[in-house]
């Protein structure tokens, strides 16, 4: 394959349902001649309470079907897959570059706050898993990190309650759950892709001398150089096309997607693909 | 199959993940003398969220396994699978009894409030196929019903979250939404199971007047009725066994179950089964 081919194909965004959009969002607003493949997994989200082993099979499967739309790149969108399956994915995918949000998230962080304590907001796998842990260890081995799982906000988030007394109170009660006398948060790191619907709210609460992490902002910036550095970054000035791919409900994906998007969405935009 | 084998043989209780562990709960109290096998589908849950024809393959997949534990009865815990695949479930299971909790909690709510008003809290599935409506139109043609989606009420109960000011906040705004000039509830019908963990909180919002309806209460006596008619009632002093089995992640199986169930469960209380 030459560069020149190369650039016109699209970059394919894997992601467990509709959350991944925040990412492909991002990535759209900073590489906008690109084209893009969306996958979102629906049928068997969400990833973020089940075992590794249902998840790399998961994400195995869905991630294949990739392949067949002649993907340059993959943003694996999902933090818990990005946790548990990133070498896995990269082993299948190879020679195509994979890249997951974690990485790209904990070097953003360690970033904003050198040597500074660090609040992973994430889903329950991904904590589990200890995942932006150990990437900021591996940065910055003298950073202090906390993870809390906070599943509420994936609900409040597909909702629509992003504002308001009772999203304020949610995300209160979890820093409330977070801190104590031996940590305060000199970071807050969004660790799933439903948290950026909540941004504000989340700055709100933590007050502005926090810095607010946004992996998706951080994972295009990553992409934009290893398209660069292939030769493979789409040239020209017209728009990129967008695909959307779903593995169930179409008509949920468009409602709730759109959000995330931020775009309307109809169920016609979604194609869905049987695994 | 005689009426003395049958009697020993087990109750199975279907659910997409430990929700149904509620329902199980009443049965087990209406019923301690007779064994249980539960089967919840944690590797693919929520069901709430997916579409009719992915629930109803994921219901007819999951339920083929307890055929394999010689049930004599089934119970479809879960309020979506009963609304979207009871009658495939019933062919599939044939002659093997197969009853759901949406009749059930249909016709307590209509003896509890005759010719009232009554609003169904449920899941999005269960909301939009209205299955609580059909229901109870085809028992009291008077009736008004409304349905209310109610998502973050799932994610409330699975993290405990059961009582105070944030709890008893969302369910306002459910009802808020829910209610207006037009309808005022006589009866509330919780129709997700995991919605009893959060009765007390509903019940304080809606104050006294109105019945506020557990599906798996009704769900029990139906069984009760069924199997004293078949004959295949247990008899004898001893208490029923329980055989938990789940499609994935035992732990959270136990740890949140637990809370479902009324009593303490480990990991080694359930047995993990590939579908």
């Amino acid at each position: 394959m030459t560069a020149d081919n190369s650039s016109a194909l699209p970059i394919g965004v894997f992601d467990s349902g509709v959350g991944g959009l925040t990412v492909l969002k991002a990535i759209r607003a900073a590489l906008p001649h690109e084209n893009f493949v969306y996958l979102g997994d629906t049928a068997r989200l969400p990833y973020g309470t089940k075992s590794p082993v249902s998840i790399t099979r998961y994400a195995m499967q869905a991630t294949a079907k990739l392949v067949n739309h002649d993907i340059k790149l993959l943003v694996v969108a999902c933090n818990t897959a990005s946790a548990v399956a990133l070498t896995a994915l990269q082993k299948q995918m190879a020679p195509i570059p994979v890249l997951g949000v974690v990485e790209p998230g904990a070097t953003a962080a360690v970033a904003a706050r050198p040597g500074g304590s660090h609040l992973v907001m994430a889903t329950e796998a991904t904590v589990r898993l200890g995942a932006y842990r150990h990437a900021i260890s591996r940065i910055d081995p003298q950073a202090a990190v906390r993870e809390q799982s906070c599943e509420l906000l994936v609900a409040l988030a597909e909702e629509g309650w992003t504002t308001g007394s009772i999203a304020d109170s949610i995300v209160r009660r979890y820093f409330d759950e977070a801190e104590d006398d031996d940590f305060k948060a000199d970071s807050i790191i969004l660790g799933c892709t439903h948290f950026p619907l909540l941004r504000d709210v989340i700055t709100t609460v933590v007050g502005d001398d926090v810095a607010v992490v946004d992996s998706a902002i951080t994972t295009a910036a990553v992409v934009r150089d290893i398209l660069a550095g292939n030769g493979a970054l789409a040239t020209g000035s017209r728009c990129g096309e967008l695909k959307l791919l779903a593995t169930d409900g179409a008509k949920r994906f468009a409602r709730v997607g759109g959000q995330f998007l931020g775009e309307p969405l109809t169920a016609d935009d979604v194609q869905l693909v049987d695994l």
